[in-house]
């Protein structure tokens, strides 16, 4: 391959040689390589100041983000087999992990395709790309996946807003086949419907499996409240491991609807009831009317999305899961997650010790619950590590 | 109950307000109350410096950490009945999360019981006192223990270091019934033989049960390595939820021995290989024999015992993984754990990225592991967390 040299300057090589994948703008001798004479999303040599080269990577000159690396090896071309490569070995992980095709099957950078993620929903694929080096290859991508996975179709979900930063356009698009309006998945022994071109993301958060599995274990004839159901990850597969009810909140009428669906498909309709509304004041209102539930699930949206968000963010979820406390039964479990990137782990443990604290009671932390494996964490990018949870134990102090 | 007051110096209340458990020597009012006034062990109230009570805790006016809360009310009598509630509390927890009567029953602070350990062994019950403020009730919590879990003999295992700081003696001693040599446990559908009266700690680390499960998802059919193997908690294990084969290196004769029983109860030892050795030697030396294994367990005592180790100890933790990385096949899978309360888990990660880097593979992070359930985290209280581990899948880069 004859590409051009982006030129990094000196000592600017270290996070790379460390394993990430990331090249900032500002540490970018633009003397040597300017970068207006690059243009969005072309492949690059990295090159350290003293000329040794890194590896191949893409380069978008129009972003903060500026480069991210391919493959630390320059002999190798970025094609149709690079990425079939790619596949299979994100593929056998989780098939190790995994008895059904219901499962993340690219995680990004975690993966080493930085930009590339793709949800395996049994045949059909749903993939986003959120860069334009990466946006470059759909071709190939598309064939690769078509190669690896034999689907019966593949859905660009691309209008995420990653793509903004990128200057990329936002649409989805058919890139294979055709995707039906509506796939049911499993997840857990319990299945669901989801809506692949206009559900959240693509269509289902595969994230928390592993959560649902450890809060699973404590519902068992236990009246449980899901707050922020969405369409019913967390609450349905309760209902389906013994819940005596639940109670699933959120905001939107359309997920409620979906959800219910759900239920329905699981046959545990009749102990479900849904609350359209604003989260805190439903919480309110429940608190209100004097209900109690033994077990509460709180997986709010990202509070803090940007880091200017933070004090604020941290501020929603104190009293998001304040609410939740008091609403909590004697001896109750609350499970708390938080999926805001720029929420340490430590932070909200500290929302959790400090809302017990208020309302005078103990909080035993007896869980930790983080993203599945088939979303791998990079040991170099903390940005890959973004779901952090606790499960807990809350008492009458 | 008439108690001295331990005065706090001003503004010193905010830690006890916010949940912890602990007072430093340096935060008592020694005008208001000379530290010499006290008897080790001695109930005292806690008073903030504007003279309101903050609850009732034991001192020891000999060490650093001086006091600790036991209760927020002043009201209780700290007897016999107090203990009998706290224990009650504490066993509704283990009895929701385990079938069978083998867990940690009381988990110091965390059970808000601080300076007490209980490990529950069937109908054996094996006490850690480690505070003189606790081994004054010795006699109450021995009582309390039988009238809750109606147990066959609960054994004194008081040789802990953490004694030696509150100026107390180590010896073990039999506290009701007579404890046997030897007693068999199950965990995770796997049998041990344990013993209480010499093995290290109670005679079991229950502390690892969760990642052992999670490890033995990843077992079935392959070579497994367990180093630091003790009695083969791991190991064993494996072995029981199908590897092919399972070597254990310990650097102690008499725990070889006894993992090989172990490995007889489970009907698997003609599948085990025990290496005796100090451990970085023992996987030079597989190493040198071009040994290699799908799946190596790294768990090892704890190499950072204090700050001024974390420089040696951190060193350590990347040598002994890297042996282990280099004795991996090809996509294989590495459990690496540390129970170092001084070391971080974001420092165990870069020690897996480092040695990742070292040795030209792509490490990704599968799995994080964390001490069990009934090993509850005191929001409030960091030291009660202190195990961490990953599980990597280890690639060639």
């Amino acid at each position: 391959m004859s590409l051009a040299n982006l030129y990094l300057k000196k000592n600017e090589e270290k996070r790379i040689k460390n394993g990430h994948l990331w090249i900032y703008s500002n540490e970018i001798d633009t003397q040597r390589s300017p970068l207006a004479s690059f243009s969005a999303g072309e492949l690059v040599n990295i090159v350290q100041s003293t000329g040794k080269t890194l590896g191949v990577g893409y380069i978008n000159p129009n972003n903060l983000l500026c480069a991210r690396l391919l493959n630390r090896s320059s002999d190798q071309p970025i094609d149709k087999s690079f990425f079939v490569h790619k596949f299979n070995i994100a593929l056998s992980l989780r098939q190790r992990l995994f008895d059904k095709p219901f499962y993340r099957l690219v995680y990004g950078e975690s993966d080493e395709l930085p930009g590339l993620i793709v949800d395996r929903f049994g045949e059909h694929l749903v993939v986003q790309v959120t860069t334009a080096g990466m946006e470059n290859f759909t071709q190939e991508i598309s064939e690769a996946l078509q190669k690896v996975c034999k689907p019966t179709s593949i859905l660009f979900r691309n209008d995420t807003n990653a793509r903004t930063a990128e200057s990329l356009d936002r649409e989805n698009r058919q890139g294979f086949g055709e995707t039906p309006k509506a796939i049911t998945i499993e997840e857990n022994q319990t299945a669901f419907t989801i809506h692949p071109h206009d559900g959240q993301k693509t269509g289902w958060f595969y994230d928390h499996r592993q959560s649902r599995q450890q809060i699973n274990r404590y519902v068992q004839g236990k009246r449980v409240l899901d707050v922020f159901a969405y369409i019913g990850a967390f609450g349905i597969q309760a209902l389906k491991h013994g819940a005596e009810e639940c109670w699933s909140v959120d905001i939107s009428a359309k997920a409620l609807d979906e959800l219910e669906q759900n239920a329905e498909l699981n046959h545990c309709a009749e102990r479900l009831t849904c609350v359209e509304g604003d989260a805190l004041t439903a919480l309110k209102q429940l608190k209100q009317n004097d209900e109690r539930f033994d077990v509460i699930i709180v997986d709010p949206p990202a509070f803090i999305k940007r880091k200017k968000d933070h004090k604020a963010g941290l501020n929603a979820y104190r009293k998001i899961n304040e609410a939740a406390m008091r609403l909590l039964s004697r001896d109750g479990i609350l499970l708390s997650a938080s999926c805001s990137m720029h929420l340490k782990e430590h932070e909200l443990q500290d929302v959790l010790r400090a809302a017990g604290r208020h309302l005078d009671k103990r909080v035993q932390i007896i869980e930790q619950c983080h993203q599945g494996p088939d979303h791998p964490i990079h040991p170099a990018i903390q940005e890959t590590r973004y779901i952090k949870g606790f499960i807990c134990r809350v008492l009458s102090a």
